[in-house]
């Protein structure tokens, strides 16, 4: 299985109310030094067969469906990279 | 400025509607081959400093301030990482 990892973000010119919600509250919680925060989403897609077996095509796929499907491209950025299958834990 | 990308996912073992219903309109759509699918959040943090100036004492600050602020950590997972600033755009 192949992890496809698609990040959403809104357009750097589309203000963002829950960006500036998270960053407006952290200096009251004593965090300091953070000039900004935007928020978006992450969709990991579990693609069959191997990263390897990834081609262009099915990238463009993916891409087309994340165009389509996952982000609204008239006020969103999307991108679209392959990362490896065991999940990155905290 | 340096980019710091906390990244907030489910659990494995926790259930994601969210996912399960994109995932489940995907064949509809015309996309095949999609195992699975996970919705998450991405934060981009804009930091003050370069990014060779966030020592382990910053960053353990940002991974304090994502525990305790953007996840929910009974119930999600984030990863923190610095990230060249110049967004990744589609």
């Amino acid at each position: 299985m192949a992890r496809v990892v698609v990040d959403v973000m809104l357009k750097p010119e589309i203000l963002d109310p829950q960006g500036q919600a998270v960053q407006r509250a952290l200096p009251r919680l004593g965090f300091e030094g953070i000039a900004d925060v935007r928020q978006g989403k992450r969709f990991e897609l579990e693609v069959e067969g191997s990263a390897d077996e990834l081609d262009d095509a099915a990238l463009a796929r993916i891409r087309e469906m994340a165009e389509t499907f996952l982000a609204n491209t008239v006020i969103e950025d999307f991108t679209v990279r392959v990362e490896e299958s065991e999940g990155a834990t905290a």
